[in-house]
């Protein structure tokens, strides 16, 4: 495997993240070690992304075991159970959060309760497995998707999809990291995304990084690049994906959607299998997050808007299938209607 | 004619404004006293909406007749027609700019250079029949715009079309506050509108001013609340109409007026004749003004993302007629192929 573009986070005895949050004016590494720091890690958006959060989360498992040792095993077990259910309250979306969550309990669930030691191993193990998965599937999401990619191109994506959303190699972000290995010549016009403005902070942070040449704009200029006929295709990520292939992914990406569609721009959704979500039938069924006023209100701690403003603030959106052009996975490149054959 | 909702500029031997760029967080009162001055003010949108443009440069004639009239009749006469051709180089699209220049351009050309004192009657006289009639063709934008909206409604606008960008009455916002004063229940969604963010600053400022409920979203949350049925009416001013019909306006627009027309929508432009320019056929012929890049990089003063990021930042864009549903102006609602008829 090549070099990994972006590194969100390591594990030694503890989590280690780099709070993004804060990016890209500093980098800053923030110590993960109880499951209440992991709860609000992902809760306070400290570290986002799908695949992300469900790592961290993966990893939150065995810093609740590390607190909860000294325990007996009977109350270990009880406390570790707790923080999963608790860990699985930090964020509603994306699906790989609860995908991931379900390993571990998996694992907690299945321990004797005799021997601490080896349920710390499997614990390490399983969450190990799970970020390895996630580093292979980008890498996969990567070659398959570089493949749409040709020289010249113009890619826009929305939020952050990227090495900062995963563990390393990100899912929008792949393809372009791959097709940029290639020698390709691509340049990417990155949606700055309010409120929480990912795409102006953190696409644009890792893209720089990486020496890949973008753009930003206002979500608003999208429309008007497509008709100047400035994209040649759209790339985004997900937070879950449902069986018909119905898809939550931040707000703003449905209009992306609509308006590619309405310009007949190719429209691809990129997530790893770990973020399907083969329990739901379609869209409608995914919860939508709708998080507090003042990610709207304020922008770098200042009001931008009357202190008393109603604000509205959804945190994703649906897009429903038949405006996905294909998905982009560690399989292949799928159309909505093979999502079954992944089986789930 | 009811009361005016906003007073954005007043007039006392000089031009006095509202800073725009501050609010809502300060009321600050400028003079201007110099053609310089006003040609700053317009430049760096300290005042800004099509209509006020053209009205704070007539006045900003006036302004330099009394800056001037120390100089012989002749060297006067020249000096005006040197700050019109100076302040119509302030922004490119806004068409009211040039339709009210081209007005105190004809009281100067008329001068006889006899009597300095007639053409100062003459210019004031011109600039504050530019201020009425923009007063009340606002009015009557209401009064028509006003039978769209039915009880219970919500009208989705984007940017600043309201008293700040107009003579107090608004384009867009007129059939609101008409509305409003019959009694009508309504509710507005306010698009944030980046970068400068005039939907968060100055219509959430102006609708709380007048009591007028309101919600105000993110620009890529508008496709969203299409699709979940919140939004019954799109209604958005102009900055430039063409024979035709095409509209530039606010960069975002043309993106609302496709969501709106992917969902059934309707979709309104809200302009006075003065923003119709009946010199060229289609949009393609509008110039698009792409300003600073601070205005996306920094908020506040701020950077939002690398500070060597390249960004994009045309300020506006151009919807096509056929997304238009209909143009409301003093003359009636009228349909894009009707606007020939206006005369022009």
């Amino acid at each position: 495997m090549k070099k990994i573009p972006v590194k969100p986070f390591w594990w030694r005895n503890k989590i280690y993240i780099i709070d993004q949050r804060l990016l890209p004016k500093k980098e800053v590494i923030l110590k993960l070690e109880s499951a209440k720091d992991v709860y609000n890690a992902i809760k306070e958006m400290k570290i986002r992304g799908a695949p992300l959060i469900g790592c961290i989360a993966a990893y939150g498992v065995v810093v609740s075991f590390l607190e909860n040792k000294k325990f007996s095993n009977e109350r270990l077990k009880d406390k570790i159970n707790q923080d999963i259910n608790f860990l699985r309250t930090s964020r509603p979306t994306a699906y790989n959060l609860f995908y991931a969550l379900k390993r571990m309990e998996k694992i907690v669930s299945d321990w004797d309760k005799k021997n601490k030691e080896k349920l710390f191993k499997k614990l390490l193990k399983e969450a190990e497995s799970i970020y390895k998965e996630d580093l292979s599937a980008c890498y996969k999401i990567g070659i398959y998707g570089n493949k749409l990619i040709k020289n010249n191109m113009s890619i826009l994506t929305h939020c952050n999809a990227g090495g900062l959303a995963t563990t390393g190699f990100g899912t929008a972000l792949a393809p372009i990291y791959i097709a940029k290995q290639k020698g390709k010549n691509i340049h990417v016009y990155v949606d700055e995304t309010r409120p929480v403005l990912q795409g102006a902070r953190l696409t644009a942070w890792e893209l720089e990084k990486n020496r890949i040449p973008y753009t930003i704009i206002s979500d608003n200029m999208a429309g008007y690049l497509m008709s100047k006929k400035k994209i040649d295709i759209v790339i985004v990520g997900a937070d879950r994906i449902a069986k018909n292939g119905d898809t939550a992914n931040k707000i703003g990406t449905y209009s992306l959607a609509v308006l590619a569609s309405f310009h007949k721009i190719p429209f691809y959704v990129a997530a790893p299998i770990s973020t399907f979500d083969f329990n739901i039938e379609n869209g409608a069924e995914i919860p939508i997050e709708e998080r507090n006023e003042d990610e709207i209100k304020k922008i770098n701690g200042e009001y931008i808007c009357p202190k008393d403003a109603r604000v509205f603030n959804p945190a994703f959106d649906v897009t429903p299938n038949y405006l996905i052009t294909g998905f982009i996975t560690e399989k292949g490149i799928l159309k909505h209607n093979e999502i079954k054959n992944l089986g789930g």
